[in-house]
């Protein structure tokens, strides 16, 4: 018979679980595997809630396995580490982000790529080599291996810096790949959310022009006073929008529901690139006159690898880039998904973990 | 009142051009601009029949301005030189593609990239910069701008090598421009018409391994035997396909018809490029995940500036690439439409209109 979640290892752990596709998160006794010899334990002090959080809790992707306790984006401190462990010592601040294990064998993994390891394991909702289920950071302790943990910097704030473990190298590491860090040329952001504001302010440390593209004209004064976008389009204004045909060179596209590709397209100069990094269900229409006649191209990208994650943080840590947060307790998580539900956040929650999850 | 295009320019020339969106061609007494100081005039020997040719004669993008006169796959012999120009001489043999003018000061033209300047100027259906109605190689001579001429190299047959000044170039450029030309990878090519030969032929010659993409059976034999593909895979064989996902680094799809993209792109493995050089007439469907989940990239690519052309017909020269194709006498032309109209074409209609254009 299978063991109950609070069997199934020797340390125990608490947090916060989902049951059922409603999506209601409460209490959840479960466990954690001893700390392995390359391992390192971590006390979780925050834990950003990704719009990956919501979608897993409420099954909307269709391969949840209840029950899921999510948060990818984990700050906290380490208490133990294995005898291998020679990247990390107990008290360092460290985070885990969308993956904590991957096969370290394919071609991905030996390229720093494990995010694109066809045998990475998420942080939750996933099933370690072991076979045992991946329980994620809405709770007290991790235990990971210190290959996939990354070092925060001195200088970064411990709660407004979890969002970059997953919105950060989401926009970071595309921006990079592409080539879409230039300094002197023109970004646009589609979609001023928790991915989008953060690519605003990469996008400004990368010395690039940034325009903010929304829906939302009352997103004009926070874009540019308080992001420090230098310019704001709003897409339902056709004179405007007009003028910005042909002006951006590249974009990157954070709407993560079913949207039109041409408008954007229509921004793009000559050799203009379009990153998507959002995941809508459903395909979206590709006219391909503007990629063919322009020379344009439109790409995907997948959070980052574990060395490009470290890289992002100690270039966000110089840059002092944090993600703009509303630090809630624990059991403010359920009125925090209903409101994120309704994009109602600036910009990001987090939960202090540390100061509220008790049992 | 306008002149008529007989009497537009000094210089008589006779072609055969398409009046109505029959596209039926037929005989068609026009003129061509004196020889100015920067041009050469071309005794027209071969023109290749482009897709875009039928497209146009039967007017299918809806911008065609009657009577056209197609054809920009030009070989001939310089008969004429302007007082400037220093890069070719009387009996020279030459080259013509798709455009024969650009504004020459934008930062396309700087770049050589004068096919993505917004003033272009296209070898026919389009307006010089003095207003005049240009007309394409179904003709007996044409007056470009030096800078807009190719040089044909020594060993290469005049007839076979027209196609690669639209077809070649096509399909070279994104090659090099998207990076898809590193020795050792694999390459599917989508579509073995006029643009899908070529690209297997060039792609051999990189180094790549080439397969075949295609929903023909019946071209496996042609595809390897003939052109030097390395596998061949009919989309329609479910099993087959399915063995064949995640293979591919690059693929070049020269499909023209609107088609599916997801069974392309799961071919594609991590990081793969999806190149589209055909042309749609519909937006085609596209599915974020393959984009995301594997860093994916769609890119567009039309044809290729001067300076990339020239080295596209050295670099087959070298490596002794040509079309494979069915010499045509003009009066054989209409009939070599509907035949093309069918993709009924191994792989190149070219025109001997040395031969066999006269009054």
């Amino acid at each position: 018979m299978a063991r109950s979640p609070e069997e199934e290892h020797p340390q125990k752990a608490f947090g916060w679980a989902a049951r059922d596709n409603s999506g209601t998160l409460s209490p959840f006794n479960f466990s954690r595997r001893d700390n392995g010899e390359d391992d390192v334990t971590i006390k979780i002090l925050y834990c950003g809630v990704c719009h990956s959080d919501l979608h897993s809790a409420k099954n909307d992707w269709g391969f949840t396995s209840y029950p899921v306790v999510p948060g990818h984006e984990i700050v906290g401190a380490v208490t133990a580490v294995g005898n291998n462990v020679n990247k990390f010592k107990v008290d360092d601040k460290v985070g885990v982000g969308v993956l904590v294990d991957s096969c370290k064998k394919c071609d991905c993994c030996h390229q720093g790529l494990e995010n694109y390891c066809p045998q990475m394991i998420f942080t939750y909702n996933s099933f370690s080599s072991d076979g045992m289920k991946t329980y994620g950071g809405y709770s007290d302790i991790i235990v990971v291996d210190q290959n996939y943990v990354l070092r925060i910097p001195d200088n970064m704030p411990l709660d407004a810096g979890a969002p970059l473990l997953c919105a950060g190298i989401t926009v970071y590491s595309p921006m990079v790949y592409y080539g879409m860090n230039q300094p002197g040329k023109h970004l646009g952001v589609a979609g001023l959310g928790g991915l989008g504001h953060v690519a605003v302010k990469i996008g400004k440390a990368f010395g690039l022009k940034v325009t903010v593209i929304s829906t939302s004209p009352k997103k004009e004064s926070e874009a540019i006073d308080r992001l420090g976008a230098d310019s704001f389009l709003v897409s339902t204004d056709p004179a405007k929008f007009k003028a910005a045909i042909g002006t951006m060179d590249y974009i990157i596209d954070t709407i993560a529901a079913v949207h039109a590709l041409a408008p954007l397209l229509s921004l793009l100069n000559i050799n203009g690139k379009l990153v998507t990094v959002g995941l809508p269900e459903k395909p979206l229409e590709l006219p391909i006159f503007p990629l063919v006649i322009g020379r344009r191209l439109i790409g995907g990208s997948n959070v980052g690898g574990i060395k490009e994650t470290q890289e992002m943080l100690d270039f966000c840590s110089k840059h002092n880039i944090t993600a703009d947060i509303e630090l809630i307790r624990i059991d403010e998580l359920n009125e925090a998904m209903e409101r994120l539900a309704k994009s109602d956040v600036r910009y990001r929650f987090v939960i202090d973990v540390g100061n509220s999850l008790s049992k």
